[in-house]
This record gives C-alpha cells, sequence and structure tokens, in this order.
C-alpha cells in the first residue's frame, strides 16, 4: 500500500519513523510540509527524509507543494496530519476534497475539517467508495473509535463523557496536588511544553468542544457543530474551588459530555469523586462511554504525543490495509 | 446468519434475549440445556424458547442433547455458552472441537476450551479456515480482544495488567471502604450474588489466571497453561494490610501481570496508589495493555453479568457476520 503524507511536525514525522521502524508492507511515494514536497513512486527513503527535513527545514522541492501531492503523487491513501483550523478547516479540508475525488482513502490526524464538515466528506467518501478515518482526532492514543465500532458493535451508544484535553487535565491536575493557582499551574504547563504560547483553545474549552462534536457526529449521524456546544473552560477556576472539592473526597475535571437523549452536549468543569474513573492525572485523557448492554466502559490512554497519535494513525492505516487486501484480522 | 446455542444459564438467556431485543440479522436454529434441546432449521422464536425454559425448566427434547444441536442442527455460528469447567475444559471442548470439523465457527464465553488447549483449537481453526472468537472469556463487557486486534493495530503489545475479577475487587473495595476482614466482605459479597457458594476459584486467584493464560496465548502466541502462573489469592489478606495501604494514600487489588520481556505471569495482591487506573471500584473490572507506541491503554467495565456478557458475544458475532459478508465496519 502507498501513502502520500501531508505535514511534517510532530505527528508526520512520528508516522514517519513508526513506518520507517515497522514493516508494515507501507511504502511513502509523497510527502509535503508547509513549503515543500517530494513525490517518488518508487517509494522514498525514510530515513533519508527524517534527515534532510532536519538539516534544512525543507522535506524537498520548494516549488512543490501539498496540493501538488494530492494532485500528482502516487499513492493510495493521503495521510493529512496538517495543523488544524478550526474555524476553516483549511487547507486540510481542500486536500482531503481533492484526495476523495480522485478515489484515494484518507486517513487524517486533522480535527479542523472533520469537525467543521463531517457530513460533506461522509457523504464525498461514501459516493466515491472510498475510507476516511480519523481516530487520531480525538484521544490520542486512545482507540475510541475502533472501540466504539468493532468492539462494542450491536450496542447503543446512549451517552459519551470524556476527558478530552490534557493540557486543562495538567493544570487541574496541579491546582489540586500542589495548591497552585490557576496562572501558576498555566505557567507551569507551558514550561513543560504542554501549553500553547496561546493557551485560549485549551483553557476556554474549545478544543475539547471541537472533539465531543466529532465524536456527536459520529455516533449519533446528527450535524451538530461547534456552535452548538455549551462550553466553560478552567481559565476562572479558583483553588479555592478545588479545595472545597477535595473536603469532599471529589475534585474537579474539565468534562465534554455528550447526552442525545436529553439535549445535553457540554463542555464543563464539573466535581467528580477522586475514585471516578474520569479522574485520570496529568495529560492523561479518559474516555468513559455508557450503553445499553456493555453498560460503562472507560478507556484512559495518552491525549498527545508523536508516536502516540502515529499509534493512531498507524491503526486506521492497517485497518485500509485489510480492506484492500479482503483480509480480516486474526482470531489468534 | 444462523447460531445454535449451548447453555442456558445467565450467560446464554443474556444472548437470547439480546437478538429477540435487536434486529441484527441473526437467527436461532438451535439451543440447548444440560438436559434437552430445541432444533428447527426454519429458527426459532426467542420468545417461546425463553418462557418455555422459565416455565419447566427444560428448553426443548429431552431426548436430545447439546452433541446432537452440534451435529445435526443447521447453523453458521456455534455460540458455546455452558459453564466453564477449567481443569478439563469439557463438554464445551468436545461442543467445539466437533463443531469446527464441521467447519462452523465459534464464538465463546467458555475458559474452559479456550485456556487449556488454545493451540489446538487455533490450530484446528486455521485447518478447516473458521473462526474462534472468545471476547467474551475475559473482562465480561470490556472489549479486550477487539480493541488489541484493531484498535492497536500495529503495535507491540509489551505486557498486560488486569484486575480481572469482580468478587475479589469487591470484597478488597469492601475491606478498604468499611475496614471489613475478609470473612465479613466475603460473606456479603455472598449475600449479593456476587460470590458462589464455594468461593476457592475466584478468592485464590484462580480463575483471574485462567483469564491471564488466555490473554497470554493470545497476544504472544505462547503455550502457557495455568500451571505456568505464578498464583498468590486474597484469602489470607488481613484488614491491618489495607489499613497500612491507606496511610500511604494506597490501597491493594489483585493483580494479573504478564511481562513476556521479564518472564512474569503472575496474579498477586498489588499495592497501588488510590489514583491508579486499575484502582476500580467494586465488581468492576480493569485492563492496562502497556504497549511500544500508544504507550499505556487502560480499559473498565463490568466484568459480568447477563446482558454485559451478551455485549461480548453480540459483538463477536457481528464480527463474523461482517467477515461473511465481506463488508467492513462503516467509518461514519
Amino acid at each position: 500500500m502507498k501513502v502520500a503524507i501531508l505535514g511534517m511536525g510532530s505527528v508526520g514525522k512520528g508516522v514517519l519513523r513508526m513506518l520507517g521502524e515497522k514493516d508494515l508492507g507501507i511504502d511513502v511515494t509523497a510527502v509535503a510540509d508547509s513549503k515543500s514536497a517530494l513525490i517518488d513512486k518508487n517509494g522514498i527513503s525514510i530515513a533519508d527524509i527524517l534527515r534532510v527535513k532536519q538539516k534544512s527545514g525543507f522535506c524537498g522541492d520548494r516549488s512543490l507543494g501539498a496540493l501538488d501531492v494530492v494532485k500528482k503523487a502516487d499513492y493510495d491513501v493521503l495521510v493529512e496530519v496538517t495543523p488544524t483550523n478550526a474555524i476553516t478547516g483549511e487547507p486540510a479540508l481542500t486536500h482531503i476534497l481533492e484526495a476523495i475525488d480522485r478515489g484515494h482513502d484518507i486517513v487524517t490526524s486533522n480535527k479542523g475539517p472533520i469537525s467543521r464538515e463531517f457530513s460533506l466528506l461522509m457523504s464525498k467518501a461514501r459516493e466515491k467508495g472510498v475510507q476516511i478515518r480519523y481516530e487520531a482526532t480525538v484521544g490520542g492514543a486512545i482507540p475510541i473509535m475502533h472501540t466504539l465500532d468493532q468492539g462494542l458493535a450491536g450496542n447503543r451508544i446512549l451517552a459519551i463523557f470524556g476527558v478530552l484535553n490534557g493540557t486543562c487535565n495538567f493544570i487541574l491536575t496541579r491546582m489540586a496536588d500542589e495548591g497552585l493557582t490557576y496562572e501558576q499551574a498555566l505557567l507551569e504547563a507551558r514550561e513543560m511544553g504542554y501549553a500553547e504560547a496561546d493557551p485560549t483553545y485549551d483553557v476556554k474549552g474549545i478544543d475539547p468542544a471541537i472533539k465531543l462534536v466529532i465524536l456527536a457526529n459520529k455516533f449519533w449521524k446528527e450535524t451538530v457543530r461547534l456552535e452548538d456546544v455549551d462550553i466553560t473552560g478552567i481559565n476562572k477556576l479558583t483553588n479555592n474551588a478545588l479545595r472545597l472539592a477535595e473536603e469532599q473526597h471529589c475534585t474537579i475535571r474539565l468534562i465534554a459530555e455528550a447526552i442525545p437523549g436529553r439535549g445535553i452536549l457540554r463542555v464543563a468543569p464539573r466535581l467528580l469523586p477522586i475514585t471516578h474513573p474520569l479522574v485520570v492525572e496529568g495529560t492523561l485523557n479518559a474516555i468513559t462511554i455508557e450503553t445499553d448492554m456493555a453498560g460503562e466502559i472507560t478507556l484512559i490512554g495518552k491525549g498527545a504525543g508523536s508516536v502516540e497519535t502515529a499509534s493512531a494513525i498507524l491503526g486506521d492505516l492497517l485497518c485500509i490495509r485489510d480492506i484492500h487486501e479482503g483480509s480480516h484480522p486474526e482470531t489468534a
């Protein structure tokens, strides 16, 4: 199977490294970063491309760009891992639509197009008979999409509750454990590289709300958008609130919740007993799915990271490879 | 797709109820309990069979048995949910081998044959080109097998740690929360219906060890047996030990662990920080998988129950149905 990779940030590099280390029968025939691209239908040396990028800051020819890769390269699956733009979904949205139009499958970690144009993308994909897989958009390394599609097949999903933002969870953990103020904990998150220079998207709850939109669209085939989510961030939380929570053997977590039966689509700080499965520490993510048969199933794992996100991308690629080959996962 | 169901205890009844409630395109053409059987190639009325069983204690003709179903009924998949015999694996082992020999797929919750004769069963299944699925043997409603096969595809599994016995976890939770002695907590577990009259298999750690054997055989293609597991139960734990744990903000859980790289295959009470993801309450189960890319992924859910186990069985049946139909899980 041949893949073209758009984006050579942390995720793109992680995917390249893992494809280089593991013998999965997947060849890379094109890569693009924001300023250059390299296309070679015979396959690109992953070690070379990582070295060149590291040294020069470019992955290839500066007269080529991501759209050239989409239109001209020889590939089965487009791996779209450029940075997320949550407002327009661009340029990823254009990349993905162009690739679908050409009959290619898509694997992406890009929350922009998936959250903004879910039904458009899915209907285009159905029309062209291609797959769009986006395990990496929600929960990092947690295989939430696979678990719900396959592991809990036959179940009706009644509600989803999640800790979907590692930055906020780190800040809340530090405020509770060390009695830090919000500002102190945010500063520490920045120093550790967990928070962006502008942490607005995280601390105001927008990032987890985008992920909630993706989950809601997927599982209830709705057409909700970010504007439909009732959002409260953690940026006004006092450490006094956390101290009061502790007195009740509780703590506070930023919970994204979707309960279609009650019309709830919300991100807000919630009081939870410290033994609650969603009370995870540091930058971990956690997702509880409430179902009609299996009851509540919780998944906990790393919500971000280069190799962790690559795990989700590779899981999607292998799923598509199995479909191409008409094979199925082994039982033993 | 046509299924024959062997076993009409809690699991068998749960599977029948769920197949009756959900329109999954799965017909039941035979059922057997320990004393009788019913075969009808045109499909059995699920409501009728549950009513008859409830009223008479028999599901059908007393001159027929489970082996008659295996040999004479018209079915694609055998659902083997008779009680587990961990020593011999019988009579389930014979049922499953006979069905494989006739070219049928297998879905089972029966730990006996899967833990005792893993490699025999898998090689027979490969030989005949049939599927054996056994999601329900470990972790109840937790879709551990699906998650590892598909969700974490591409990852190397480095270790597995699990709370795999709900009875022990209930006892430990009550000892810690209420300061009960082991004997008091066991009595309570019996009164609540969580422990058998003879709780040896649970409290001595044999049941979680059997589940660990299944996981180890599956993920490392080893041929380990129950005798290879180093087992310590909870039956000698004092509430003094739990009190000392609490003083260190820890608690005790019965942990099953397999770390092939270090030759560890063990079930034993372990000290864990109360915020550790494996510290779950009551009869919950929890499994942490350590992988090379995704890091640690933890799954938490109900480890037992009629409908919860049916969820695992139905997930396996739908997976086989998809394979029969050559279809694949939708991405949207």
